[in-house]
């Protein structure tokens, strides 16, 4: 069974909003085993809107489309569906007591433009709309559904919990979907895919995705087939496939992220941890306490944007900075011992770099950046060159100082 | 011009990630008076990719296509491509050299795969890569245009700006649009809108939107017409009219951050800040060094989550902690008068809460937070309580110290 959703709107179209409703209405497809095969967006315009419904009714079993249902000038979904369906409004008297019943109950007076909502294609089925004014639209025709719900997510997301996905789950569908995604850092895509050799092996069972990002890259697992059971089983497989060649740069699975992972480390060995920031300037710090729960294990942290402030706070002697410059192997190890020191914490780590766009010299270029981190045993270092914009380079060296520190409470 | 833009991928398609591409995309082609009518999105396959190539082909005059550009077995738009032009692939010494110039210049070796990625489509033509190793291509047949761009937002957006764009300037249809967003803190929607009245006056002549978000609301003025200069007008109109009646929430325009304001308004003033963070837990001294050349103005940031930290970095007494409790007016005053002290800055600000999902009390509930700040003549203090998720929670409270702090610079 293959689905088509089309979603009809200018501001979606011209870019103004994101269409969370397609990958919600995706998302629940993919859950009951329909798998959506186009995503179109058109915008309030009858010949587009037209086009798109012909289209997807060609070549798709079913098709969703939201948007352009309201009581508005620019809400064309109605009329071209009852073109398109060679068919006629007619005026509802039930469809209008639910929609003046809408009114009632919210003591509000009903805009005379309300009264058209019940005018309603024949040969179609009414989806109950329980949040709004406009109902839903049904068409079945040779054995193939097209659904029409209103644009608005909250009025959309009850419509098709109630109103659609239970026809769907009716209609024969028998594939099953088990996921699982192997999140990494520390190494590039195609560094990646050379490690693990030919994929044809695990693809003949399950498919593979590899999702790039600048803080490392995602593996999704994909298994399809009759049984769930046997779906989860082929994913189990291809993850112990994977973990068995790259499993040293997978830190977490599926939601999880790099800091509620470390943290979790944090708390299980019981060891507090302090922050010396200079180029992430917070980032770190910022990610670590997003995590509910994290003053637990999170001591503090310290942005140590000018020299004065390395020298005050984290104890970095002034001729060290002199000697090798604030963005050096020496100066990172310094912070994260001087954190780790002063706040009397377990572990220190330290990120000193030029993010630019600015700030850089042949020698050390924009960039650059060393991590450090600290611990009762001594000091570490890693040095890295992230050319990027400003933004992704914080991010990468923020990603950097977790995967660092994750790879350190492995060991201990 | 009839523009159509097409995603590939999977995780877009199963509703795994939001089409913000696509989105960016038509935005920009607006802002160029070049109206998208399509937006379609397709997987990882190369039947749909192909069938969506040759429908988009057939109905619009210029195409641009995102996804499917890495070097693993899951990228197929290259060899679809190719073939829908029908023509082949030729090895290119000089893209060879730029995507060896890139793993050089990271000091990485460059794994045997991304070899491949120097293989093009006869009689297309590359567009740079700055920040990855696959070359954008552009095809141009019969007046028409083809433009295919990595997935990766921060590759896909520099180039469109650098090889999309400038070539589709001056080729839009004349339908000209003027935009102007207006952005307010420290006002909710319903009240803006109240306070604006009825807005029929204006909305003859200029579209109004209001965008609320947990940072605050955003109101966006949109005219339409045949003289670009006319629009504008209309524009500064409307933007006089609204900046009348509520113009002292508007902090600032269109793709403006408060913190680039806020720290455009310390750069004219001189004025040297410190940050002192509980909740927010890094995140207002994140957001400041964001902006690029804030080492000028942000001298360092403290995120004090311990009662410790804040007595040994801040010089919050103790006692004072003790009587009131770290989430208190006088503890975010002292915060902030602290870190300006021991920083030798010119102002000091704070932010001290509950950010949940636990620690609240009946006293001090879950979302209570006390922001301070501190200058030459003393400190002064707000008091919030901001029912949200921790990460809302997070960014409301740092929105409010930006806030706070945009009122007081325009005193001084």
């Amino acid at each position: 069974m293959i689905a088509e959703i089309i979603t009809i709107g200018d501001e979606i179209l011209m870019g103004q909003l994101l269409d969370s409703n397609a990958a919600y209405i995706a998302d629940r497809l993919v859950r009951i085993g329909v798998l959506p095969r186009w995503l179109t967006t058109v915008g309030d315009e009858e010949t587009s809107i037209e086009t798109a419904f012909k289209t997807a009714w060609d070549r798709a079993d079913v098709v969703i489309a939201t948007g352009g249902l309201g009581p508005t000038h620019d809400d064309r979904t109605k009329p071209v569906l009852t073109r398109f369906f060679q068919t006629r409004l007619t005026f509802r008297e039930d469809l209008f007591d639910q929609i003046r019943g809408r009114f009632k109950h919210r003591r509000l007076g009903m805009p005379a433009i309300n009264r058209e909502q019940a005018l309603f294609p024949d040969g179609a089925q009414p989806i109950d709309n329980h949040y709004g004014t406009a109902p839903g639209i049904r068409f079945e025709r040779n054995g193939k559904l097209f659904f029409a719900l209103p644009g608005v997510p909250l009025e959309m997301k009850a419509m098709l919990q109630q109103g659609v996905i239970p026809q769907l789950k009716g209609k024969g569908v028998r594939v099953q979907m088990a996921f699982r995604t192997l999140r990494t850092s520390g190494i590039s895509e195609s560094a990646l895919f050379e490690r693990l050799g030919p994929l044809k092996e695990i693809e003949e069972t399950v498919g593979i995705a590899f999702l790039p990002d600048p803080a490392g890259v995602d593996i999704r697992i994909t298994a399809q087939g009759i049984d769930e059971g046997e779906c989860r089983l082929r994913v189990g497989k291809a993850e112990d496939w994977l973990r068995s060649r790259i499993g040293k740069y997978i830190w977490g699975t599926d939601g999880e992220t790099i800091e509620a992972v470390v943290g979790r480390a944090l708390r299980e060995k019981g060891l507090k941890i302090a922050v010396a920031e200079s180029c992430t300037g917070g980032l770190i710090a910022n990610r670590f306490t997003d995590v509910p729960g994290s003053s637990d294990y999170f001591e503090r942290g310290v942005v140590a944007y000018s020299n004065r402030a390395k020298t005050e706070l984290l104890d970095v002697p002034e001729r060290m900075i002199q000697d090798h410059g604030a963005v050096s192997a020496e100066v990172a190890r310094a912070m994260a011992a001087g954190v780790r020191d002063k706040a009397g914490a377990d572990v220190g780590v330290s990120a000193t770099g030029i993010a630019g766009p600015s700030g850089g010299t042949p020698e050390k270029p924009v960039g650059l950046v060393y991590i450090g981190y600290a611990d009762k045993d001594g000091s570490d270092y890693r040095k890295f060159i992230f050319r990027n914009d400003r933004l992704t380079h914080k991010a990468q060296t923020a990603q950097a100082v977790f995967y660092l520190l994750w790879e350190k409470l492995k060991q201990c």
